[in-house]
């Protein structure tokens, strides 16, 4: 049942890969009306006489804001709310202020809350903390300020511009909360329970492959191992989108099988663990290349134990991973554990061969996975 | 003179970091006088007779592509242009064939035209090699395309519109220009180049801090080694942000040092095999936090030989990394190869313990290293 339960889950993997395609095609779907019923404001003569030339503002919030996943639409959404409303805001204040000044003091006044406000929220822009959550924020607010008070100079009434602008972009935020969320939505936060989970099978998978490489148990598979190498330096090199996905699926609200306070940041630290065990699997298989390699005769004699040793492995990761994946508690460390360290001590009577000393410390690595969980 | 020009590298590099602080200071004050000198436009009068409100566009421009690096500011511009050339040149047209329609049939028409176009540049943005270099050009043609069509409804004269926004985008576009490449810039290309060339000397730091973690030269500077262990993890983490930098430098004119068809793919192929050897280094540091360890009087004896072999790796690491930030072709292979293949020879004559095997494999990562060049 845990090899069955897995292979559905891979496939579902594979599906997911097969079928991203089509939820490329979703989107853009998902687009394509998000435009069609923002552009009605233009279209219908009724709408158009309440916004006017505003309507504008909702066009471009709809094409800026609407992303793939559900987590970065809120996230940009609400960044631009947040940004327009504090830029506009501050926004009226230099204008009337610099209204009351009057004469050319009016142009100082302003081009100095230009120049101050401007560089004041690139550089919060530049810090890493506000860059990583509010930096499309920061920049919608620069900008929204710029508008604001420029053109209060010359429109005169600046509050109905800004008020005007505010309820065409909320409307525009809108169309898109509908059009994303409610229909067909990819959630972030899904891609990353998945991918996770995944990684471990991709471990077992590059782990079996690279017994099978060094044992030549198949001959010409050759291609296949190159690939089990690939997947697995994919796991290496997965820090920057498991961050990513962790930071929209923190802006996504309570769905599934998720609560509101789901610990995402637990999924950047099993990922950290993981890379970690990648990094040993890709060292190893940079070994195996090595011309230097033991005698035919040595290497039948540690083949058993080897195998013994990474079946264990491979059955503790696939287990990880599926109870990962189902969100249960996994194996009591008391049925995982003994069979790893008893692995690892028959490994401990071949001394010799570089190699053993590494799959021993996969042993150690993976001990330290479990006890993250 | 080796060693010292490395260290005038190392230090550089930290006054880099030191430095970056002021660089986002220098970097916030351009944007700030950027911003100034395009609110001119609203701020004079003779300009403000010339583009009207459409000077809002020029603001919108300025602060969406100031990016930090100069190659970002050059591909945000340039996608803008190309995608506010395109999508106006497409609306105007879709425009002008619904006028002739009239009728009903125009507003159909014009929100047929929206669903296809927004949906098949929506389809593009998500091919990986298109969002990598022209995501932002196919969002700016969605938006300007969408704006045209509709407004070209209400507003009559669609190609005057169209030409004037360009205009005044093309200004916002040389104000960056200005700005940004012209005073102080950030160049993407140097911060590659530098950063590449010091990856060689941390990882060659974290061999020796890994060698004097191991066999205690030093007592208690467990923090040290720490601290070489995350710079080999930035290392090996470093993908992402590499890649993002070639791409920018790609975009990057002839300045300085750099050709115009200077070959940055060389850079992310050096990176990859760097962190190939980055993955060995931790995963050596795993094995050394492993409890299993051998006897103090095993240790004592192998110290001697892992040390020689040790630093002739970090020489021929710093020998690298330095011709690489100089610019100059390394030292011919006949020198720095002999020295490694004796050291991995003197390796090989101890066999029993498994950390061993790891060093000599080290020499082999080098090799292939050292075959890039």
């Amino acid at each position: 049942s845990l090899e069955n339960s897995l292979s559905v889950a891979v496939s579902s993997l594979r599906g997911m890969k097969g079928d991203h395609d089509v939820r490329r095609v979703v989107h853009s779907v998902k687009v394509g009306v998000a435009l069609v019923l923002v552009s009605l404001f233009y279209l219908l003569d009724p709408l158009y006489e309440r916004v006017g030339e505003n309507a504008m503002w909702a066009i471009m919030t709809v094409v800026v804001i609407f992303e793939f996943f559900a987590g970065a639409t809120l996230s940009k959404g609400l960044n631009r709310g947040l940004g327009t409303i504090l830029g506009g805001g501050l926004g009226c204040i230099a204008a009337v202020l610099a209204q009351e000044i009057g004469g050319v003091g009016n142009a100082i006044v302003i081009g100095t809350a230009v120049f101050i406000f401007g560089a004041a929220a690139t550089y919060a822009r530049s810090v890493p903390s506000i860059k990583k959550k509010y930096d499309y924020g920061a920049m919608i607010f620069i900008l929204t300020f710029n508008l604001v008070v420029v053109s209060g100079l010359r429109a005169g009434e600046v509050m109905g511009i800004a008020r005007q602008r505010l309820l065409t972009i909320v409307m525009g935020f809108v169309i898109c909360i509908f059009t994303n969320l409610l229909v067909l939505p990819n959630w972030a936060s899904d891609d990353l329970h998945i991918s996770t989970a995944s990684k471990f099978e991709h471990l077992a998978c590059s782990i079996e492959g690279l017994l099978d490489k060094y044992f030549e148990a198949v001959a010409d598979k050759e291609n296949e191992a190159d690939r089990s190498f690939k997947i697995c330096k994919s796991v290496l090199h997965s820090k920057a989108k498991d961050e990513t996905l962790a930071n929209f699926a923190k802006w996504e609200p309570w769905h599934g099988k998720f609560g509101l306070c789901y610990p995402w940041d637990k999924y950047l630290q099993i990922g950290e663990v993981l890379r970690e065990l990648a990094a040993t699997i890709v060292s190893l298989e940079v070994c195996i290349r090595s011309p230097r390699q033991p005698t035919a005769n040595l290497r039948q004699l540690i083949k058993e134990p080897c195998e013994t040793a990474a079946a264990s492995l491979t059955w503790t990761l696939r287990e990880l991973g599926e109870s990962l994946l189902k969100m249960r508690r996994c194996q009591p460390e008391a049925l995982l554990l003994p069979q790893l360290k008893s692995a690892r001590h028959e490994l401990r009577h071949l001394v010799s061969p570089s190699e053993l000393g590494h799959v021993c410390n996969l042993g150690e690595d993976l001990a330290v996975s479990t006890f993250v969980f």
